[in-house]
């Protein structure tokens, strides 16, 4: 059995952790750390444990007593946090926020599992992708690694409201949102980072560089993501498009070849060979893909639930390719389906 | 043109009353009042004023140029302000909050037409009733008058979000409220003393008294409103139901027939022959109720939209009547029916 | 490994059996029978399947390779099939609808696990009870045991449009279920018969008897329960709440105990001493209840998820006491929760 | 006062047209026809007209009684019906379906007034714009005539579900529906046909000309429209992005001008300097315009009620102006604004 801790355990991600982990077959959780919530009872916080855990938040760190710890803090605070606490070297580190996804000084491995299995199977530390920047990178991956990438790319992506947190606030007001839509963060979302790194890493030679615009602005030498994201008026997932001008046109067998071919072995994204909708995915670890073609623009569709492969799934499905498990193990999920 | 001053004017219920007096024909809103927002354009505020009005919140508040004011207050702080703020006499008063609903030492009178329209048109003080106690009174009232309440009343009503208002919360938090369901205040609203008030005053002598349950416990000798308020997954509107066991059985036409002779002259309140669903009255001023009978047992439907006859549309009614406008004058409102 | 056929199942409630069974570890899917869709790719005409099976739907019924069928037929269908069709007495059967829940000229058991958790395991036919039949019992059992149900009991249920099934009509159209609240079958609903037919089974001698009013009216003698269905503006889960009115009264803790002793060794079936909202059952086959009293009136809240415990997952919940599996197998299943 | 026939009366669109005819200070309607519900009160057939109207359906059609007739048909019914009908050449038409809206051997009038309000004036019939090329027009048009559409335009655009009518069908039943997100009729959209002659009439001598794709397809010589459109999780809007690459910057305030001096004149149509939500639309005629730029991309947001400004209420401004009424007339409609 692995033995797990987690900090930041009270909140959104902290709690969708807790509901996979108690049903995982190779899991024990040895703490769940909240300060606030020190003491309280874990199904009194979150939604849907009633019966199923009698587990209670602390305030204590017992690092010697596990194998892994989940960082489920706001973004900024993994960071801050090892700064002033020290984990056991043995110890693996999953954390959920972008404090470590962009390549620096530090060991931490980006895990998007379809790019980088390997190098995750070995890792100590992970950084776990965001949930835009795993949906939107899955659906251009296959691109960016045949060079198809080649000019600007439109992305619309459309998330629930859980992407906003458990803190509630003036765009998660429910008399506001029901029945709403709206745009925010509109071509400088901080996802961009993560989804152009990943990007250029993958591109052959010769292929056009992807700018990172927040860093360099939109008049730099290179092809843009163009991405604007929409509030949602759902609470779970992410349904994207991704819209790409080819140099020559390709049939959409072709195209959706390079789909088939690239996820062939992964665990959880799959390529759909008719029209998608989000809730093939709600409830679930997967990502699904389907592509159509009109001249040289190649339309991608892309969608994951946003906490599961946007974010604790995709966790745990690391955490389990850190530890050498089944990568789907507890990952079995039933879809909610409606 | 009546001359309109408003008070708490950047809240949901102030938002609203914008929304209806800017056009109404017989109104000029001659200032908006709010310190949090002062200088500040109301149509950069209140959702769907952008194009229709250039006015702007004030801090001041010119009693001398106006012939009514608003208090769009929370509860409890109308009759805080008037201890610190003197209105002119000659100025007319519509109180949205629950401060002066129950019978005291004051002189508003309640302010629901459908059983006091006459005292209303003479009235210079009002304080407009409560949603829930709109909702449940229409659906009870020619029952009381019939003097046929001679059992404990099972009363369910369902209430769309902005019946909270516009503080976000953990209970209007979108990713909580939406698809779901639960029930607050169960038997202890604290709209059962306007309910209590009206029902005891028009039953006829005889008939068993209406125990004021958050008064008096629900040991005290008459009959009780049980009262679950539902958190409904809707923004607008209350759907409510009412059961009354009575003593002798009646047909479902003559227990129609109270209500449309009830509600004959009702500017707003109408009988509906069929079922009835929430969006009918949605957006509008309208209550809608219908009646079903088996057995003993009578079932009362009856509906309003919470903002509209629930609170702000109500109180324009009750303006119209005070100074002797057309009681529908800036209410004929489009349905959003879907 | 239990060897399980399907008939019905391009249904919604055989599509959620299928996304249950398929990662069910004591069972194998032999065949999933569909007239309209043999030949089908199950993942295309369910929802949340694609990368899971590549299962397709059969019009043959190799009843002799299987040990168990489910009958996802509409009501009324599966009595009808039986009289075309012979099912070897070895194999066991799970019917769905209702044709077999009232006792009568049949050996099926009605598939309480609350109630007659013994007959379940040793039966070979069983009757599924309906949805929002499971959610009132649970709710109204422990009194009934008692004999604490000896008045009227006023029932107010909402449900998810799933309830209403797979084919597009009128009141589950989204453009006017949206938004929208609605009454229907009122004090009228079929499952009334198994209500009353538990309720009135688990009382003790000298209880009052419950009438089925839907057979004898509401002048027969005895007590009623009044059941209102509401339709929710939500796709799955039923929230319930019944009121009773005791002979005596009782305080919250002895009645909070009837219900913790009653659910004391249930599966999914578990009492909270908070108050309970809906999406803590949604997505997972757990019942919750909760109890508070004011005077003499017990107001009781239960919920389900209407396609798990109220069909699918209580479904295979009996079929795994049938077999002699562990009774929670295939069911620790993840609530949505948001 | 106008007297006005509908045709097509039971439908989505007609009920709409009812709904804001009734209250119109200007309008009579002499009857409403519908074949199917002939004999039925309106009231009884479209949600929220209950107390409003005593108006029945009838299968006559008496145009020699009325100044204008509404053609509320499905689409390609409309010229149908003219061939089997002859409607008195003094009777003014105003057709809400797709039939007239391309020019060709007609007299029909395309009826958005930001661009041809004189012409609408004067015309005696009228093709009503489509409600997704309404909010793309309104989105792009200041740059067409400025000759900046220089490059293929991303449009995505996502709408509620009354833009798919009244009839209930597999994409519009709720349990799918809601919480759910989807694409359809991707890059072929039929409102490309009058968007394109809309957008090339408008350019200036020597501007790029926009391909029809769906006559042309994707590799004729021009720029194209790339038009997703989404599914919403809503009932009523449409909310877009366009996003143009330019060949030269401007900066925010010069794009924004732009559009603030095109729209100047505009009864309905506002740029709004701040970020718009749909619900500042919906439920009234008004369209709201806001502008981004990013390098050299424009990013522009446009939104609409597609019952209002995209059909009815566009009709209706429309008919203000044939008549010569107040542009305004009618629609001074209050914001649902939650």
């Amino acid at each position: 059995m692995v033995k797990v801790g987690i900090l930041g355990a009270a909140g959104y991600t902290g709690g969708e952790l807790i509901r996979i982990l108690i049903n995982h077959p190779d899991v024990e959780i040895v703490f769940a750390n909240s300060e606030s919530n020190a003491g309280n009872r874990v199904a009194d916080v979150h939604e849907g444990l009633l019966g199923d855990t009698e587990l209670c938040f602390t305030d204590q760190m017992p690092f010697d007593k596990v194998d892994v710890v989940f960082f489920c803090f706001g973004h900024g605070k993994s960071e801050a946090f090892l700064k002033e606490h020290t984990i056991p070297a043995n110890v693996k580190i999953v954390d959920l926020a972008q404090d470590f996804r962009i390549k620096g000084n530090h060991d931490y491995v980006y895990g998007l599992p379809e790019v980088r299995r390997d190098e995750i199977r070995k890792c100590q530390h992970l950084a776990n992708p965001g949930c835009f920047a795993t949906c939107i990178q899955l659906g251009l991956l296959p691109l960016a690694k045949a060079g198809l990438l080649t000019d600007d790319i439109a992305v619309n992506a459309i998330t629930g409201s859980t992407g906003a947190g458990q803190k509630p606030g003036a765009t998660t007001h429910f008399s506001w949102r029901n029945d709403n839509m709206s745009v925010y963060k509109l071509f400088t979302h901080q996802h961009l980072h993560e989804i152009t790194q990943t990007l250029n890493e993958l591109a052959p030679a010769g292929a056009p560089r992807v700018v990172d615009t927040l860093n360099e602005g939109y008049e730099a030498d290179g092809i843009t993501v163009d991405f604007i994201p929409y509030r949602g008026d759902f609470a779970r997932g992410i349904f994207c498009t991704e819209v790409i001008r080819l140099k020559n046109a390709m049939s959409a067998d072709e195209v959706a070849k390079l789909y088939k071919d690239f996820y062939a072995d992964a665990a959880f994204t799959h390529y759909s060979d008719a029209a998608i909708d989000l809730k093939q995915v709600v409830g679930t670890n997967k990502a699904l893909v389907h592509v159509d073609v009109f001249g040289r623009k190649v339309v991608v569709t892309s969608m994951i639930d946003n906490l599961l492969k946007g974010a604790v799934g995709q966790a745990v499905q690391n955490m389990n390719l850190m530890f050498g498990l089944d990568e789907k193990a507890g990952l079995n999920l039933k879809a909610i389906a409606f």
